[in-house]
């Protein structure tokens, strides 16, 4: 009965319409953690940082990498781009994918990117170092991510020298990485404990233990949907699978339960209020033919909360998803066009009801 | 699929549960006009006027009505109810059914309604005339509740003399009804005029008119809903149908189609912020777990606009009796109980979505 407009039957297939596995919400703790994350920092030996790196110097490293790690990339599926070769939009929709930085898609000549068919591994070349590779897991689960992530180092480093030190460990362009360059994050939905406002304590706690707190994407970004991205350096001195186990256990896992609990105690304390809030998100979502990319991230928080508290049942996976598709250059990609930005917020706000109306 | 709690299988049929005919939405102009309404104000001879009788006067004033006017009570149906009988709750149900007024309401001793079975009709007793006749209809329609009232005015005077001047006419407690006595009102919803920001503009041109504006409960009542009763004192001098049929005519009709050309203005020029008001608000009223009054009244109004739009398809009948059924004392009179404020939040939302949820 409630009327449809003009976007309604745009093609919604294809390549960048849908999410990548690791973002599926199949993954342990998925009611809180969106994904987990593994980094490396490597640099090969006898090149030189990519800081000090001129243009056709920074050509002949994606071209080693290109000859030398073609067997590592074939055995992970891994289709390498040239950044200069792809259009803005291409290198924003990696970026929203977290397949680049944001910092890589902005920057244009001399970096590459190595992906694999199904996005949970990626390599950067020329990004800080010559090599930042990436592994991704659907929710709470380093030992997995480490598990893809090490294969892969372990085979790049059967075909090419790591600039390292034994004193230092593995040298990279910048000092905070020097060592083992790993770098864990993890994102996660707090919704909660902003409602019960215990976000900033519990997040200055995570930075008094040395996590890294930031938005979705990254370094400088805004915190939106009450999602955060915790992230922790590792240092030297320990085993690489000890030190990823101490940071899921005893700085990740911790964040989780007091989510949890505030979700328990908002239940137990004030039910009719957060339903209130669940269910008004979800009429709003499923009503509003104008939504801000903001105003969409606020109610798809809410939303994803009641469907962890088992209040609604929509798969986690649409809604992260959602969450995905209505960023700025999928929006783009998904209608193929330049919109104006009150054309954006109705084309948003059609897509949200598309995904959803099967499920309310 | 969505979840439902405590008050949902609430009784809501019987007395007081109901919208009465008159607000059913059947009559002419119902998308704007929800119904019409004069009054007329009419004193005994041989009585004084009501601010100048005492106690025992006002009851025999009762009593006099009550033997005098049985013949046109029984005939239009009508049962007799003393106010001191009645309950706070039930007087202040009848205010909210428009069939005393709130000043009647507030006071206890000494005062009586007359009320039709249908609800169309009802004589005040000692409210701050002798009699207040009223008479209601559905939509724009002044002739109709003429007919009804001046039928009953006639009956009542073949019973009993009215105080009557050949100078001024019918005499009257003030000043400003002595003459016709007649009140003629109708409640106008002007949603788009208020959007396009010219209903100050059209309410200040009605006023020039000497056409009163006030809000749903009459004097000093603030509008809610972008509901308004807009109502003229008639004058001596010429016919009474005559007068009637000029204020519908000159100074009604033009107001609703004032409203008619903003509702199209807003369907022509933005169509798509019109439907995200419209849907936005169905959502929310769909959703909630907790509404206030205020917040109900202000949705309610964009989803009536809606309807009348075609944009959505609720029997305008449904959204009349929630407009009536949300307000304190029906609310309060469905839940059988005195209520806290959160309390009564969350039966009004749980309310409208019972009401709301088989078209949706």
């Amino acid at each position: 009965m409630r009327n449809s407009r003009g976007f309604k039957n745009m093609d919604i297939s294809g390549k960048y319409h849908n999410i990548a596995d690791w973002m599926d919400g199949s993954g342990p703790m998925s009611d809180i953690v969106i994904s987990s994350r593994v980094r490396l920092a490597r640099n090969f030996s006898g090149f030189p940082f990519v800081t000090r790196a001129d243009r056709a110097k920074r050509a002949e490293i994606i071209e080693f990498a290109r000859v030398q790690l073609s067997r590592p990339f074939n055995a992970g599926n891994m289709t390498l781009k040239l950044l200069e070769e792809l259009t803005e939009l291409e290198k924003n929709l990696l970026a929203e994918r977290y397949i680049i930085t944001e910092k890589l898609s902005r920057e244009s000549g001399g970096s590459a990117v190595a992906v694999s068919e199904n996005e949970s591994m990626s390599v950067m070349l020329n990004e800080e170092d010559h090599l930042r590779i990436q592994a991704f897991a659907s929710g709470l689960d380093i030992n997995t991510v480490w598990e893809r992530i090490s294969e892969l180092d372990h085979q790049i480093e059967q075909q090419v020298s790591y600039a390292y030190s034994e004193e230092y460990g593995y040298l990279t362009a910048c000092p905070t990485n020097v060592g083992t360059g790993i770098r864990v994050s993890a994102m996660l939905h707090l919704p909660a404990l902003h409602i019960t406002k215990q976000i900033e304590k519990v997040l200055n706690s995570a930075r008094d233990m040395h996590l890294a707190v930031r938005g979705i994407h990254g370094e400088g970004s805004e915190p939106v949907g009450d999602l955060f991205q915790i992230s922790n350096q590792t240092t030297l001195g320990k085993s690489e699978e000890q030190i990823l186990q101490e940071i899921q256990k005893m700085a990740l896992e911790p964040i989780v339960e007091y989510e949890r609990r505030a979700r328990i105690r908002l239940l137990k304390e004030t039910p009719i209020v957060v339903e209130d809030k669940i269910f008004r998100a979800l009429g709003i979502l499923t009503g509003a033919r104008l939504i801000t990319s903001q105003e969409a991230m606020f109610f798809m928080s809410q939303l994803r909360m009641g469907v962890a508290m088992g209040k609604i049942s929509i798969p986690i996976k649409v809604l992260n998803e959602i969450m995905l598709l209505v960023q700025p250059a999928h929006l783009q990609h998904l209608c193929g066009d330049n919109l104006e930005a009150s054309q954006r917020d109705q084309f948003r706000a059609d897509l949200i009801r598309q995904k959803l109306q099967e499920y309310v």
